[in-house]
């Protein structure tokens, strides 16, 4: 039978504290940074980038899926925004 | 007199383990895919992204001082690698 997971793509999921949401560690690095002779550096935000790979029979599909786990489980909706990114891997014959 | 920092670029960095070191983060959310009827998801990395606005005479010297920063102390050069992504946010006259 055929295999219906025909495609690998790659996934970059960012995800970012939403605005106005405090980022203590961004506002610690921004504190430390004239400190360290790092000057005009301001706005200083830390978010998480989570890669991964996903067999899927399309791009759609495979954001779709990305997505939703994004929804359950990879991020709180609640204090961050994620932003999906899809691009093909790999193709193999379906 | 004239203030030389002209403009201003929006920065991000994106900190990524090196290839090869472990990801327990990454690990733990690949083995609890299957669990939650995510099926098809593997070589799950968990890194970071910081974006920041720096001040600068021009973007290579926003990308100089970013890349600094890295190597100084935003990422661990023995496990980690960087990526610099230097875009204009606004300008002002000089």
């Amino acid at each position: 039978m055929c295999e219906s997971w025909a495609m690998r793509y790659s996934v970059q999921v960012e995800v970012r504290l939403r605005p106005g949401i405090a980022d203590p560690q961004g506002a610690t690095i921004e504190r430390s940074l004239p400190h360290l002779g790092f000057d005009g550096v301001s706005e200083v935000r830390v978010g998480k980038m989570i890669r991964f790979v996903i067999d899927a029979a399309d791009e759609a599909a495979a954001a779709a899926e990305a997505e939703d786990m994004c929804r359950r489980f990879l991020t709180n909706p609640v204090i961050e925004d994620s932003e999906v990114t899809v691009s093909v891997l790999e193709g193999a014959p379906a």
